[in-house]
């Protein structure tokens, strides 16, 4: 078993860091091997994925993906800033499906904006398709318009797409999560106005019938985005695109009040994956010790879980991160009076210790 | 002044009939004349949008639209559903401007999702570009992929497009908004990802220059919608694309907990409106009378303040709904211990009272 480790910008290094050491003391044979990848590798090679680091990534069994991003970059042109790595890696490995769980961990509901029994127990998982959409359809660009309201002028644009074989397998794999679950499936699409989003509604249906033993219902994407405050507990599975699945998993991750805490995968068909916490490089607090590791670590056990078959280690992850949290540690974004305030080493000696 | 009264499906004919109660107490002077739209108008007339009241629209200063939908109509072919009377309404009538205020009543804090002191006092302006981007984009439709990852299978696209002037005139509806409020416009875009938004927001800041004393700030949409969970309170005006401002519109409105108070204006360059209630048909309810009309009543509000010039009036109806909440009065979706619940008649007329 071969793993990349991307550490990346700002808080990567740090919680990256802790979530080796968890993975060391696990007493599995695997090899590691680091490289640089977003901004960090950008400065160094000039691209923000060397051909080195995607090589090894491709390579790999799994990888493990701290961060990227920096407001240093803003003003570099769109090919070479840090979030470009995450399309490329995305793109070439052919990673299709993201899983977002969006949990309320018992301990943590006051951190929630939502009130908490609105939240208390919360345990959704959304499925996101991302190799397709609007993400990568071609064509896309700059021209001067020859229709629509000002035909003449300037404009820009982009193609929205998904082809039948994209959608059946984000469905199956939304199906398949589903019955380990509680069988339910909630499909989110804007069929009411997008060609390609009634496609999918029509493929979701067919494919459904595959999976008479899970329920499967679909809602609007505006509807959905008001369903997740009004009552996110109604949700099990949610499936959808590219573009929808990345506001909508933000907002999911956001409502549980505890980001830092939000492990995701993002796997193709071979079972490679990419895992990454689901926060960003948060630049403003880098370097301080101060950030969260814990979802880091819960990628590492969700790798262990999908792509290296180890369950067993997984769920030892799992219940020594609860069991730290059940201690009362805290990082300072889910401090709350009363618990202990710990910096992002302490919370990684501390996981490794309940190991 | 001509005024269109279109009530629609579902709730809508109950609504809209207290809507117009309280433009009748007013003592203005104006025409109306009301139509059949949505499934109302499918049933007598085979069309979601018949051509009279299509032309009845186009001729009115301002329409009072109620809701269109119901579940009943969802096996129609897409050209026939309800919806599509919105959606040729705005692209007919021009009305490229969608003003989505969410307001945290007050005397309603306690029924949001969220922790009351996060929405108390809550007050932002949502403005959605209504004409433009992926809604209306040409080219559409379903095809074989001649490339992408299956080429060969079947596929479904649609078109995110922007020119210049239909960007500029929306950021400068922005910019005027903020200079009445409080002089922040956060222009929302995934300028990370798409071409479209990449022009948004370059077009953005430069007509940000021509207001020096608002203050521009820029936020992709994924962010966007983590930050109206986490902080809504630090938004003021919102400006943001035809899909994205779907999602977000209604998020936020969901976020204030009464979405039956929440009023909406879709404009055209010529300051004609269509004014709109931010909930839907709600056909689980409808003809019981229990519907909030407070959104409806709103709406005829806005319309008096931005199509009709009748600033006092508008700011007569807002003084009248307030007294009626703080009189206790509230309708089931808004009802809390301690206050007296009626129905959508009763709340009209206690508006009609106060006034
Ligand atoms: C960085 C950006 C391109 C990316 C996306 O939009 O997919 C991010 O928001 C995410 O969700 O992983
Ligand atoms: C009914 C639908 C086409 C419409 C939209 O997506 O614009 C609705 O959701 C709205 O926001 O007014």
């Amino acid at each position: 078993m071969k793993i990349a480790i991307l550490p990346g910008d700002g808080i990567g290094t740090e919680i990256v860091a802790e979530a080796v050491k968890v993975l060391n003391v696990l007493d599995l044979s695997f090899e590691t091997e680091t490289a640089l990848v977003g901004g960090a590798a950008y400065e160094a090679h000039g691209h923000p994925l060397p051909e080195s680091t995607l090589n090894l990534a491709k390579a790999a069994d799994a990888v493990l993906f701290g961060a990227v991003g920096d407001w240093k970059y803003d003003k570099l042109e769109r090919a070479l800033r840090p979030e470009q790595a995450i399309l490329g890696l995305r793109k070439n490995l052919g990673l299709f499906a993201n899983f977002r769980p969006a949990i309320c961990y018992e301990q943590l509901t006051h951190a929630s904006s939502l009130k908490p029994e609105l939240v208390a127990g919360l345990d959704i998982l959304i499925i996101r398709e991302l190799t397709g959409d609007i993400y990568f359809g071609q064509p896309r660009g700059r021209r001067t318009a020859v229709d629509g309201l000002f035909p003449g002028a300037e404009e820009a644009f982009d193609t929205m797409r998904y082809s039948r074989p994209e959608v059946e397998r984000i469905a199956h794999v939304a199906f398949q999560a589903a019955r380990r679950r509680n069988k339910r499936v909630t499909s989110v699409d804007k069929a009411n106005v997008l060609e390609t989003f009634q496609f999918w509604k029509d493929i979701m249906i067919e494919v459904g019938q595959q999976y008479p033993d899970v329920a499967l219902d679909h809602m609007y994407v505006d509807n959905a985005a008001m369903q997740l405050v009004k009552a996110p507990k109604k949700f099990d599975v949610v499936v959808t695109g590219n573009m929808f699945g990345d506001i909508l998993s933000d907002e999911a991750a956001m409502l549980t009040g505890s980001i830092g805490m939000l492990p995701s995968a993002s796997l193709n068909d071979r079972n490679q994956g990419l895992y990454e916490p689901s926060h960003g490089s948060a630049p403003d607090i880098a370097g301080q010790g101060v950030a969260n590791p814990l979802a880091t670590i819960l990628s590492v056990a969700m790798m262990l879980r999908y792509s290296l078959n180890q369950t067993e280690a997984a769920d030892r992850i799992e219940s020594a991160v609860s069991a730290v949290l059940s201690a009362g540690l805290r990082t300072g974004d889910i401090w709350s009076e009363g618990t202990k305030r710990v910096g992002t080493r302490e919370m990684g000696d501390a996981v490794v210790a309940a190991l």
